[in-house]
């Protein structure tokens, strides 16, 4: 099937009629058990199910209108670079009433590209602003598919708090969507250390590629993936923080490693992204309950309780520190 | 079996009768299909085979007399450190004439236990000199045998140039020695980077130990490791050396990716660890035929041919480069 076929079954659904604005926010979103991989790359269906955290107020804001002449890309205030606005127009194209543009103005408060999941944001926030715009009345879950479309990390970030993004097993990704869960947890923190700003090499899609045709190791990881999902649930459910942390950061060291058993190696660590991971191992076996996630980049997220903020402030003074659930 | 059988069992076949001293040589080895992961522990029964090449003039001297009082074990000409010496006298145990002790002095001329398999030679050159001292008159297959109960790999330091450790099948670990490879590759080279000489906080057998129980990507380690092994020893017989090299560092990164997907996860990089692969990909993505391995440890070792080795040293003037057929 592919994607214009896919969007125009779901548009079936839609009521309602485009009105001249739409604006929306979409948090950014960091996986606890990783989408690695993909079983179909024209529609993002992912081989493995991933949970994720919502970031809060950190994400992306965009406001979409209608253009005449062509579309209008901005990000942060500027025309966007070429790549970006070509990335964008091109999704754009799949929902485009006929001889119309638009004109789009997207701005994140977190670094673009970076780890820390903009695409994620942007594609939910650029969903939820066009749903807004053509007066689609979708629910979540049928934006979160069309977000899929566009990142398959973006279908997490419809949701505030804790997601699902369910791998699916429909040949046509129609069961393949995000949900979010009721489970609050108040006292659960996300610390951010970034190690590096600059765009990475290789980007997610041609990581997880080569991942899965070069590395022999990726054959283990769909069932570490699911035992993971599974181990996690049952932590948020019972709040039980070191399962919940211990398998978050084994869950990321393993996609890690299933990258750099491919070939050519695929490393997205710095030395500093080694430094402070050595410097939470050694403040664990301090008994402080730290553990870290990382995404497909060099940047750490650190997860902890707020019981141990101020432990955790003293060693990483630098640390952003964000409550998921505000 | 235990390993007192296994030794008794070898020794009928020993001829010959004790001197008053022995001595010998061992070169130590590094792994291009490494040894990661006991099938049974007591008798250093590994999961794979391994593939190896001598470091030819690096390695152990050992010399070997009897002792009336007790053992006496010196390193490097001082008394040797308890851990080091209890290793030592618990394995000569297993060849101990009743009433006798051993005065071992032995002198590595590469750093003990950081990721340079120091182990390998130091066993591999024990047993050299036992079989000197008692007049066993053993082969080196049978030597190997005996070198792997003290330390898996030491079973290859047997040899000089390249050698391989058969797995074996059998349950009384018969079958599983080491033997020498014919092929000499007059133009390889192997450089070493010594990023450590600091002592390792997990020793090799618990990081094998720990990765096999815990990791679930080790589960594919096996199909990996016997694959990596049947293509080194083609790309050694053709000579084809974009092929052994990249089989070796692929086989490497995956026996290291293993390991980070363990728990508690274990990484034996350093920061300067990252920053040195990281210039051993920059070099090759600028044409340069330069490939790493790495043992359980912060080390690189780079493979190249001497065509390269102006330019290896221009890149990295603190290589130490071994020419492992001299």
């Amino acid at each position: 099937m592919k994607r214009q076929e896919f969007v125009d079954q779901l548009l079936k659904r839609a009521k309602g009629t485009p009105g001249t604005r739409g604006e929306a926010f979409a948090p950014a979103n960091i996986a606890l058990c990783k989408y690695w991989g993909k079983r179909n790359a024209e529609l993002n269906l992912p081989v493995n199910s991933s949970l994720s955290i919502s970031l809060g107020k950190l994400g992306t804001r965009t406001i979409i209108k209608f253009s005449k002449t062509s579309d209008r890309i901005f990000l942060n205030g500027k025309p966007a670079p070429k790549a970006f606005a070509e990335r964008l127009s091109t999704y754009l194209d799949l929902f485009r009433p006929e001889g119309l543009f638009f004109e789009v103005r997207t701005k994140n408060n977190i670094p673009t590209a970076a780890g820390l999941a903009s695409s994620a944001s942007g594609f939910a926030a650029l969903v939820k602003a066009l749903d807004d715009l053509m007066g689609w009345g979708f629910t979540p879950r049928e934006l979160s598919l069309l977000a899929r479309l566009g990142s398959g990390s973006a279908a997490r970030s419809l949701y505030d708090g804790f997601a699902v993004w369910h791998a699916g097993q429909r040949p046509d990704g129609m069961d393949s969507y995000a949900e979010g869960l009721s489970n609050v947890w108040d006292d659960l923190r996300v610390g951010i250390l970034e190690v590096s700003r600059v765009r990475k090499k290789t980007g997610s899609t041609e990581g997880m590629n080569r991942t899965r045709e070069t590395s022999e190791l990726y054959r283990s990881w769909p069932a570490q993936a699911q035992c993971d999902y599974d181990e996690l649930r049952t932590a948020i459910a019972a709040k039980d923080f070191p399962m919940f942390g211990k398998t978050a950061e084994n869950n990321a060291l393993a996609m890690h490693a299933t990258m750099m058993a491919a070939w050519p190696p695929l490393c997205y660590w710095k030395p500093q992204s080694v430094s402070l991971m050595q410097k939470v191992w050694k403040a664990r076996e301090a008994e402080l309950e730290l553990y870290f996630t990382m995404d497909a980049g060099p940047n750490l997220k650190l997860l902890f309780l707020t019981g141990d903020q101020a432990a955790v402030r003293r060693l990483f003074p630098k640390v952003q520190i964000v409550n998921p659930f505000l």
